[in-house]
């Protein structure tokens, strides 16, 4: 069967791989879609960083390079371990894909996203979604419903925004800020006015994100290189500022706006990770006594996410710009993001699913 | 009468100024006790800060220098204005020392301290505690009972703390790190302790500020430059780290050093201001989700402090280091303090109160 592998930077290939087998406690999906995330885009330009390296182990999965690639997935599940009860044959399904380590005080207290030895299914091997096979342990796999596969595919992505929206402690009827249109920006936007009902503005410098975001129906655009979001916050909220701000471009400026843009006991969430140190002016944290929250990933946020997809209140399709075959990914995949003007969100890849669903 | 004004940069002077008059809703206070505060060496070293500008007259008190100094005050009312109901003649008080505009969102919110247009008693005009005489409004000023005046004018700092730990949501029975032990991290030691029971590590690289630290009562001292805070942190903590952590230093490795020592979900408060840019890796935060949480000043919180003061629970007259006469500011106080090595805490100024207590 197919899998697409990371086998070093630059060298990400469409391999044959044995199928993999069934196990005790595991449900076996044929996967239908996987999103592609800026996190293996950096693998391919400058991994391994999630993916092991070639001299190490992963310490939780024991894997080498190559490793199958993709955590963004839905599919079905075709066979059932031994002991599973809680997903059926035949069931639609999207899979958290976060392995732990289940013992230390972070797992122990719920915050398993935050477990020291975590890994990520499809970066640290434990097999990817950007297959046609993987076996997962039946408590990451949750049932969709009949939500749509590729709508089953933005869950993982959408789990990202509503734990950061969590994180942020948004209220009903507040007033937040989001710097960065980008996938995960987007859905932030999406998240925090489906679940709360609360005013967004996005600030983006492209065009193309705007509108974007236009689409998915925030409150107000900001460009801000042109237009200065302190003021224009300012005189959408009475002269208070924001209640919350979510940083989602992983830049300075951006960490700087929140700080400025948000009122006095107001909550900046960090979502973006940084892989350089921050230069950050403080004082405005200190004098207007703002929150800066830390989010990493999700941990008990999918049933949230597929409530609020089931319900009809969140529709996030529109962020799918573009389908692709598994043996199209480097080049329409891959290679379509890093040359992108900002015209592409989300590139999901079809496994069988192209001929079957006619794409 | 006497007061001690900033007249320019450098330039502190012990004046013969004509004594502040009595008016409707305040009290006519005879100073005691007056501490030297960090700003106030930044008033000398680097002024005008907090201070207005010669040209530029202070928005709330129409001021411009010379300007009185002095905030951290204790004294005895002897003159009540008109309706003044909530303060005896004779009583023994302190001052909270903020001018604020009263109609802004965050004083609305009962947060004054985060008031944009909020001013210092004692830096911006308005007469301050370095002079024999101040009259303030009644509803800036608190009955200390029969505390000894010496400890009322430690509330002012003492307050600072109370606020922090307060942000912290430092709760029974954890475990916190103090970064920097000044006078603002050696209160914050001790209010952590007294008011919550919280075991405290303080890390100082000077012993004589470790030694403040130690007649304070923490629980455990380290020397960030000899020894790894975090390895100690998780030594005394079975693994899991603190759970909040102060940086009351002011310098990136204190911050970055509250980040690593804190636990998943920990709270840093940053307690100092920082007049430059941090350099801060954020990617602990993230990993961790803590909160970095800012603070400044007091709101509310002068009845808690004297509360722990009368309660016997809170005593820090040991932070006090030295005693001297108004006429001695300049060479004896600040010049003192800026040649410090770290045996030195706080330094109190007494107006007329040296005679008569017999210092």
């Amino acid at each position: 069967v197919k899998a697409a592998r990371f086998h070093a930077r630059g060298d990400i290939r469409i391999d044959d791989v044995v199928e993999p087998a069934i196990r005790p406690g595991a449900v076996k999906i044929k996967v239908a879609w996987c999103g592609i995330c800026g996190t293996d885009l950096h693998e391919y330009t400058n991994g391994p960083i999630f993916c092991p390296s070639p001299d190490t182990p992963h310490p939780l999965t024991g894997e080498t390079p190559p490793v199958v690639l993709g955590h963004e997935f839905a599919g079905t599940v075709v066979e059932l371990g031994e002991g599973v009860s809680r997903i059926a044959l035949g069931a639609r399904v999207a899979v958290e894909p976060r392995i732990t380590c289940g013992s230390c005080a972070a797992c122990r207290s719920g915050r398993h996203n935050t477990c020291a030895d975590a890994a990520t299914i499809g970066l640290a091997g434990a097999g990817g979604g950007l297959a046609e096979y993987i076996v997962v342990d039946e408590a990451l796999v949750f049932d969709i419903g009949d939500l749509p596969l590729e709508t089953g595919a933005l869950i993982e992505p959408l789990a990202v925004a509503v734990h950061a929206v969590r994180q942020s402690g948004a209220l009903a009827g507040e007033f937040a800020v989001v710097f960065g249109a980008g996938p995960i920006g987007l859905l932030v936007s999406a998240v925090l006015k489906a679940q709360h009902g609360v005013r967004v503005v996005l600030v983006e410098p492209n065009e193309h994100r705007r509108a974007q975001g236009e689409k998915l129906g925030a409150d107000a655009l900001i460009d801000p290189l042109i237009q200065d979001v302190e003021t224009i916050v300012r005189e959408l909220t009475d002269g208070v500022g924001a209640d919350r701000a979510f940083e989602c471009a992983g830049v300075d400026a951006s960490l700087a706006g929140c700080l400025a843009a948000v009122r006095t006991g107001g909550t900046v969430v960090n979502v973006a990770l940084r892989s350089t140190p921050a230069r950050v002016d403080l004082l405005p944290l200190s004098l207007k006594e703002i929150s800066l929250v830390g989010t990493i990933c999700y941990a008990n946020d999918y049933p949230a996410v597929i409530e609020l997809l089931q319900s009809g209140r969140l529709n996030v399709d529109s962020i799918i710009t573009k389908r692709i075959e598994l043996h199209d990914l480097v080049v329409q995949g891959f290679q379509t993001l890093l040359g992108d003007d900002g015209s592409q969100a989300k590139i999901l890849v079809g496994t069988d699913a192209l001929s079957s669903t006619g794409y």
